[in-house]
C-alpha cells in the first residue's frame, strides 16, 4: 500500500493529512505555525514533524507500517528558489527523524514543494483547474488553467494590499469611525461598536489599543467582524466597508480569469478564509458580482481544506498526473 | 531682563529657542528625539536637556546671566493629565540639572505643556489663531479661534489615520505599482520608479524591502518623493494619489474651519511638514481646493518655526496675554 502526506503550513497551525493512493485518509494532525520566515527554520520543523507525528498516530490503528512514498508542502511565501531550497532540506531532517513512526521511500520527484495558494486550489475544488479567492488576515487570488499556467492577484501583505482581508475591513472601520468622530464624515454606530468590544472610555483610545498594546496584524484582523455585525445590523458606512471589499476581490478574480482563461470556459471558483464566514452576506455580494460578469463561473465553498489538497497534489505526482 | 525658553520636542529632533521679552531670539539648540512614548523618559529629558544648553550656551557671548521665567513645552502625542503631570515631573528634573548654566524662576503658571499642534500654529502664523494643516510623516490639522476654542481633525497616526501624509502617499504608490503589475488597474511609472530607487531586481521585491527589512513608518514616509517626481512628470496614477491626498488634507481643513470660525471669518491656514514641499504643486492644489470654498481664507507658509511658537507662548503666559 502506499502512502502520501499532504501537508499545510500557515501563520497559526500547520495540517498534515495521511492518505492512501485511494484517496482515503487515514489520519490527520494538527500542529503551531510553520512559517519560518517569522518563527525560524527549527520551530517550523518542529510544527510539521508534530503534525505528521499526530496524523500518522491515527492511522496505527489501521496499520502498522507506514511507508511514505509522496509528500507534498504547501507553505505561505514559498516561491524563490532559495525556500525551496530550504524546505527541501528540511524535508531531508525529517526523514531522519527518531520521533516519527514511518518509513520513507521518497524519490526526489515525489517530493511537491508549492505556495500555501495552489493546495488551497486544489483542495477547494478537488481538482488543479480553477481560482482560489483567499481572503482571510490578509488575501491573494491564485488560478491555474487546464494548461498549467498560473495566475496570482494580490497576496503583497497588510502594508503594500491584501485588499478585501479582514485586516483591511477592521481598519477601514476603525479610519470611517475616527472621521466621524472628526466631523469629516458621516455618522455610523461603527464608533459605539468599536469602543464597547474593545471596553474604551472613548474612542480616542483606540490609539492605546492599536499603537501601544504592540498589537499586530492577526489581533487587528480579529476586530473585521465589528464592521461585518455592524454591515449586518443595516449601517450604511459599513455597508460601504463591505462593497468596498467585494469590488476588490471581484477585480482580483476578474483580472485572473482574464489572463488565463477563455472568455466563456467554464471554471470554479473557491472563496476560502475567514472573510467569507460574515454575517452581511459578502458571500453572495461576491457571488452576485461574479456571475453578472461571467455567467459560466461557479462560486463555490471549498470542497475540502487545503491539507486535503496537498495530499491530492502528491497523490497526483505519484501517479505522474497533472503535471505539477 | 526676562528670559524664556520655547521647546519643540519631536519624533526626531528636539528645538530650543531662548528668548527675552522682546521677542529677540538669543540662542537656538538643537538634540536628538524627545518623544518620551517611544524613547523613553530618560532619554527625553537628556534631549531636552542638550536642547537647552545649546541654546542658552549661544546666548552666553551676550549674557552671562541667564534667568528663565517661563517656559513652554510643545510635545508630540502629550494631551491626557497623566502626560502632563509626567512632563511637569520633567521640568522639575531639569530645574536640578547641573549641567545648565543658568538659574531658574519659575512660577506654576508660567509652565506652558501643550501638544506640537499648537506650537507649530502658533509659530506658523506668529498668534495663536488660525489652523495649522501638518503632513510630514504623519498628518494633522488644528485650529484655535479667537475665543480660545481648539478643533483637532486627524493625527490618528499611520494605522487609523495619517490621510494625506507622507507615508500614507508612499504606500499609495507602492499599492498602485503592485496592481499595475497584476494587471489590475492602469500602468504608472511607479512601479519602474520604486524598483529604480530600491535597486530591486523586480517590484515583486518590495515585499523584502517592506516587511523583512524591518522597515518602520519613517522609512516608508521617505518614499514619498518617488511618488511626487512621478506626479511631477506628468504620470495619471501618481497625480490621481497626489489628488487624493490633497483632498482628504483639504476636507479635515474644511471640518476644522466649519468647526470653529464664522462662515466668512479672515484667517490664515499655516501648511508645515515635508509634504509640502513636493514639486507636483500640491501646495498650489491645496490653496485653490481651499480657497475656492473659503474666499475669505489665506493659505501660507510657516512665518516661524514651532519652538519660536513655543516661546511666544511662553511670553504671552508670562504677560498674561492669550488665554493659554
Amino acid at each position: 500500500m502506499n502512502y502520501i502526506l499532504g501537508i499545510d503550513g500557515g501563520g497559526s497551525k500547520t495540517v498534515c493529512v495521511l492518505m492512501d493512493d485511494a484517496r482515503q485518509v487515514l489520519g490527520r494532525g494538527e500542529a503551531g505555525a510553520s512559517n519560518y520566515q517569522s518563527i525560524g527554520i527549527e520551530a517550523t520543523l518542529k510544527s510539521i514533524e508534530s503534525a505528521i507525528y499526530a496524523a500518522v498516530n491515527e492511522a496505527i490503528n489501521i496499520t502498522n507500517a507506514v511507508r511514505i512514498e509522496a509528500i507534498c508542502l504547501g507553505l505561505a511565501g514559498v516561491g524563490r528558489a532559495a525556500d525551496i531550497e530550504l524546505v527541501k532540506s528540511l524535508i531531508k531532517e525529517l526523514q531522519n527523524s527518531k520521533l516519527l513512526p514511518l518509513t520513507w521511500d521518497l524519490q526526489p520527484a515525489n517530493i511537491v514543494i508549492c505556495n500555501d495558494a495552489l493546495i488551497a486550489l486544489v483542495g477547494g475544488i478537488g481538482h488543479p483547474v480553477g481560482i482560489v479567492v483567499a481572503a482571510g488576515t490578509g488575501s491573494i487570488v491564485f488560478g491555474r488553467n487546464h494548461q498549467g499556467e498560473t495566475k496570482r492577484v494580490g497576496g503583497w501583505g497588510y502594508i503594500l494590499g491584501d485588499e478585501g482581508s479582514a485586516y483591511k475591513i477592521a481598519v477601514a472601520g476603525m479610519q470611517a469611525a475616527l472621521k466621524a468622530y472628526d466631523g469629516r464624515d458621516m455618522s455610523t454606530s461603527l464608533a459605539d461598536a468599536f469602543t464597547q468590544h474593545l471596553a474604551l472610555a472613548s474612542i480616542e483610545d483606540l490609539i492605546e489599543v492599536i499603537y501601544r498594546r504592540g498589537w499586530r496584524v492577526k489581533e487587528i484582523a480579529a476586530l473585521a467582524p465589528i464592521v461585518d455585525l455592524a454591515a449586518a445590523e443595516g449601517d450604511e458606512v459599513a455597508n460601504k466597508i463591505i462593497d468596498d471589499a467585494v469590488q476588490e476581490l471581484v477585480k482580483a478574480t476578474s483580472t485572473a480569469v482574464d489572463a488565463i482563461f477563455g472568455p466563456s470556459e467554464f471554471l470554479e471558483v473557491v472563496t476560502t478564509g475567514s472573510v467569507w464566514q460574515a454575517r452581511c452576506k459578502i458571500h453572495e455580494r461576491f457571488t452576485a458580482s461574479i456571475i453578472k460578469k461571467f455567467p459560466h463561473i461557479k462560486v463555490i465553498f471549498p470542497k475540502y481544506e487545503p491539507a486535503y489538497g496537498a495530499s491530492l497534489l502528491a497523490l497526483q505526482r505519484l501517479a505522474g498526473e497533472w503535471g505539477i
